[in-house]
């Protein structure tokens, strides 16, 4: 039996193993850093602490476990050698006959990553509680403090990057701002709170429709978020940032500006593009190595006659996981392999707690209908039928209430004695003390 | 208005507010270090990914939003200078005319603290996705090696302390691998785990009818648990511990052999006893300070008549929190205070999906019935009816399907590029990329 090596558990991954552990014709061997499948489209309601990082992962094991010929292994690759075709991993080097890469991309600074700690990017369950514990973190600070300038730094949130993450999340923090904290903090206005989407282009929602855009402003305009359009971050530091040459006290920076696909790419020998993707054929294998497949954010997969790659939304990763799985499947049976041929299914943002915007060929429509729309395709492709039923309960709670469930400040650092420097108990009564253990 | 200040958010803090709220007769300031009340007798169930951590926490600031004269900060109670009557915090120095301690205890290792990177404690959200983290990873392990002593290592886990605590950690481990992971890991026999609960006691469930423990070591033996009394815990490291004079190489070892009051104690001038407890009058108040009052596990409450303190269990905790409340209202309506008298409500502890041991005065009763009675008390005092709802859900998923929803290892580092050390972006092409942002 052929061996093929998945690597990365995303969209690709995950489907490109169901569609060959179903065949039964090839050993799978899916490796992935972390030991769950994550909804990315939803991570950002974990930041908004919507959700639980539980109701959007689910353990690849157990997605997987049906399958008897799919091995699912907790490993970070680090590089590929397609001339030997094996690929090094933390827990040594694992040969192929076919592989498939569906890394992803990490957020990126662009020459400025010592931003990172100061503006955290979106890209993980870690970075999205991180972002929870400043948010919630910069309300408490504002509360227990007179001084009105520390309580305007602290109230004062700048989100960079006005695509689909910059708008769901700004959207989120204005409505959080002035409808779920209005009552429970007492020494603050919540609704002082200034939130500001910067975008370095001409409008926001880049990809979408220029109507759309104007919709999407004037939706988060009206939850009290600032658009500045054409506007540049020149500088993060820990008090604030330098928007073109206006200087902004703010506690609070998140980072949604650009992503820069896995480094693994760096391994393949091939070209890669500006956001460091590497280009595919059309059946989704790499130039001189039919047997290497990348799909999602680590490829740039250009339709035949277009000028522009897929952009590597969840729906693009997955159709291409299923069709890579699908490509093998045809080697095996010695017949052709396919084209990958996307049909566009569209693209949404949702902006607060009942607007969105969608967009789906000529078809483009915004409020209260397009949230619906969103809501549902989100709800039905999340993974896990208890991890449904959980996020729709969340949000009529949260529709109705306001309320937000998870708005726990978690921090870092598990251990009580050694942060603390806690002087030692005494050895003497310690003997005693074992006694009651 | 006579000022209120309660520190620590847990069962006496959050309850004696309440009452002080409801009454409208003072004013009140709730500090605690977290952001959040957490219901303690269920965090078991967090690090055995049965819950999520905001399904057993809910924001204090919610749950007082209620009370127009209750305030409440994120600060840390550092000590309390009882002839000035204020208590110094992370934010500054507080004054109060009545003040409610309930700070709890943390775990605590009697002169052995270097065990604690070793053998985490379970107190806090942070401490069980830690042990979350290190049991789901041990699996993982356990399935991507071949080396059979290895394999072992990892799947050897090791509970120190056999009181409610250790009974429920080991049990729902010996359970989880048993029939959770058993389909999961292919690699693997998660039937040959090894669970080891260790008590220096004569038997474990000490503070339990002698039936009851005897019950509970053969309900943890059918889950495939070692259970090992009369032996201490004399050396931990990172392979292992050693027990009595065996030497058990473990990859996974858990605390939960002994709790110590909170530091704060020692700022009272006050005698405290071998598990740092303040000793407290009748009326919950400390000696030669009647505007003081302590409860829960940082203090030590010894009913009239008898010779031992209660333990700062959930049910004494809130009795004592709504009893100092009322003590304090008494003051202000110029009645005389009342003592405390606890009606022992009992105590229980479940062992698996099914398994239970209650006992409250001479009723005695394990089996089924007593899971159903732990699982609905549990159910009833839980915090916040959306955070019941989706428990019960939980519970009845996990109980049909055996599967556990929060099964995340999530790191502690958030950032991308610091841990790895990538080389820069080259400084040319950015200019170029911004333009995208």
């Amino acid at each position: 039996m052929k061996h093929v090596l998945i690597v990365g558990g995303g969209f690709v991954g995950l489907n490109a193993a169901k569609i060959l552990g179903k065949s039964g014709k090839v050993r799978v061997t899916l490796i992935d850093r972390r030991n769950y499948h994550l909804f990315q489209p939803l991570l950002y309601q974990v930041a908004m602490a919507g959700l639980s990082p539980a109701e959007i992962a689910a353990p690849l094991r157990s997605l997987l476990s049906g399958y008897p010929h799919v091995r699912v292994l907790q490993a970070e690759a680090l590089s590929v050698d397609a001339g030997a075709g094996k690929v090094e991993t933390s827990i040594g080097s694992i040969s192929y006959d076919y592989l498939v890469l569906g890394c992803g991309a990490q957020h990126a600074y662009f020459g400025n990553e010592e931003w990172e700690p100061l503006a955290p990017g979106l890209k993980t369950i870690e970075q999205a509680t991180e972002i929870r514990r400043r948010i919630l973190y910069a309300f408490e600070k504002a509360e227990s403090t007179d001084n009105v300038e520390e309580k305007m730094k602290q109230l004062t949130f700048v989100v960079v990057g006005g695509g689909t993450t910059g708008v769901e999340l700004s959207g989120a923090i204005g409505e959080m701002s002035r409808y779920t904290f209005s009552k429970d903090f007492k020494n603050i206005d919540p609704k002082l709170t200034r939130v500001i989407l910067v975008e370095a282009g001409e409008r926001i929602l880049p990809a979408y429709h220029p109507d759309l855009s104007a919709r999407a402003t004037r939706d988060l305009e009206s939850l009290g978020v600032q658009v500045w359009t054409s506007k540049r971050v020149e500088a993060v530091d820990s008090d604030g940032v330098t928007i073109g040459k206006e200087r902004i006290q703010a506690a609070t920076v998140i980072w949604a500006a650009g992503i820069q696909a896995s480094e693994i790419n760096r391994s393949l020998g091939q070209e890669t593009d500006w956001l460091g993707r590497v280009t595919v054929r059309q059946d989704l294998s790499i130039e001189g190595h039919p047997e290497i497949f990348v799909g999602g954010d680590q490829a740039a997969f250009i339709p035949e006659g277009a000028s522009e790659a897929l952009s590597g939304v969840a729906p693009v990763a997955l159709h291409q996981g299923r069709h890579i799985a699908r490509n093998i499947l045809c080697d095996i049976a010695e017949k052709p392999r396919r084209d990958f041929k996307y049909f566009d299914k569209g693209q949404m943002a949702t902006i607060g707690r009942s607007r969105a915007v969608v967009e789906a060929g000529k078809i483009r429509f915004s409020g209260f209908f397009a949230w619906i729309t969103w809501l549902f395709i989100h709800i039905y492709f999340l993974t896990g039928f208890k991890n449904r039923l959980f996020v729709v309960l969340q949000w009529a709670g949260a529709y109705f209430t306001f309320n937000r469930g998870a708005r726990l400040i978690v921090n870092k650092e598990w251990q009580f004695y050694k942060p603390r420097k806690k002087e030692p108990f005494p050895k003497d009564d310690a003997g005693e003390q074992k006694k009651n253990f």
